[in-house]
């Protein structure tokens, strides 16, 4: 699993019990998923379809730092599956895991349409070292 | 189930896709699921501890006005388990559903502590017309 | 009066003396009327004209729960004559009541547009139910 | 009336008809009055405790710059009147104007605290040249 | 150096040590010199190219109400040099500088294209005054 | 240099002229060098001391990625001296560029302490797989 996107928990990020607020972190996945499905998919028209079950195992505090994770579990005709995992800097504990995030890619008027896409692209490769 | 919290798709809300941004979406729910829970377990220490798989079936555009429905499924000895769809009242589809999410009340510690709750109380019964 | 909107104070809602922040408060009022009306009038082009006067009885702290209640007062030919009171769902306190606040449906150009419309119609039968 | 803080009209700040949203600009005023009585009063703890009415006069647009004046209109034993204009400064109109803004100083319980304060002190002259 | 628009540093400003976010500072100097050159080079068409060096003097804490300034440096034929001071008014202190910030009017393929001013133009004689 | 995290362009982040907001951009990357600093440093005190001149080369646009690098160009006694480019994953283009970002590790009451560090190490060695 790769682990890109960091996020430092800062006070607007907290519910009011002074931990991580849960739905701000779920956005955060959900960004996450969405530009990592627009870059392997090479489409920016992306939707998020099915998440399987959450579990929320540790919490984040103010100033720690979260980092999220994404794999690729299966190239679909229409789909991409991808596993998430998002894991506290600070106390090396796991915050989330979710096994499947099924998005989907669609044409111009929400209709699911192939990709084309059967295995992951780095992106180094493809997009950072070709200039 | 009944429907308290709406909100008014505003373009904060969006993705670049210009559909209601999906993170945002959860982001709500989390806070209503929350402060649901701490009314009725009346206490203000509650963490979301599991929710069950999610589907995204439909979306929201500018302007729209989304609602959040809640229903409780189960008492536990520490914890609450609820259910959950979110509405789009222009388009009357429903956007999101989630069937079961667990909410469990914590002492100052973060243990899990009975709550000593069997059933819904009408918060117009107890909190509002007591005064 | 309906209750419909709750709001849980975050961190991210408080001024510097840890008080629920006045303007907050003020932007969520506005949101709920402005979506009150286009439920009522049921047209998405309402414009707020003007608001009485606004006493600020109580304020909420961090991890209190606000709600907003909205009634009718009067439908004009082009306007909506609404009511509103927030409520501090932990203390019972009144936060803030104004007693008039007049909205108007607008056409495409922004001039005022008779909207037909003599009585409130619950929302749960028109939208909810019809389907 | 001085002019001070200058808002830029940013695609947040709209409502879904894609004017100014009238909740973020009675933030903005809240945000104003509230440091404009804690410069003139000379103490952080200051609470809004009523507003006179408000007339929504013209908006704005993405792209406009909106400025905020203060005028005070008097200084009681524990409160302060301020009056209030927000422009566009592109339309050259005014787009609300509130009349009379009562601000109150407190002590640390929130119980309302002469402030010995009888006219405006420039603050240019108090704070910034004094060094 | 004028000095226009203020800030209350609130809670949803501050990083995890309950400073004033950095980010947050360079964002709010950076909204007030594009609505500067907006008004001074009367397009809203306008660009930053090339900020000097930036000296972090102190910071700010909750409360804390923060000032901005700018003065003009040049007018190039199609860029406007600027130059910007934040200072902290609870304290008296700098807490930013910066000597030269450039900024240039564009049309609207994005191409630098000439503005025509040769000296400051008080806004206040040409926009609130001439109604 | 590593490329860590990345921000998926959203309305929210748009300046009136549909482009990304550059105030956005620099908060972005003030976030990334702070929890950069935070873990090569081992500690959660931290403050920018300065940044060298910062050259806007291009702009992004609605639905586009953006990813931020950092590289560490010197270990000081008390300091750390970062390198910065931020990259638009759509277009190839360097976003922005930033030569030295200077750090400084401070102890509780904000005087600079050594930090006892000469070389990068690799979060992935030291936080992630030591459990």
């Amino acid at each position: 699993m790769r682990f890109h996107t960091r996020k430092w928990v800062k006070p607007e990020d907290l519910n009011p019990n002074s931990t991580l607020f849960g739905g701000r972190l779920l956005a955060w996945i959900d960004e996450e998923i969405a530009l990592y499905a627009i870059i392997q998919l090479e489409t920016p028209r992306i939707v998020t379809k099915h998440m399987s079950e959450i579990n929320f195992r540790s919490s984040a505090r103010q100033g720690d730092i979260v980092e999220i994770g994404i794999d690729v579990l299966k190239f679909g005709t229409t789909s991409l599956t991808l596993t998430c995992e998002v894991r506290n800097m600070m106390t090396r504990e796991t915050i989330i895991t979710i096994d499947h995030i099924t998005m989907v890619g669609v044409d111009e008027f929400g209709k699911p349409k192939p990709h084309g896409k059967t295995k992951i692209e780095y992106i180094s490769d493809r997009l950072n070292r070709s200039s």
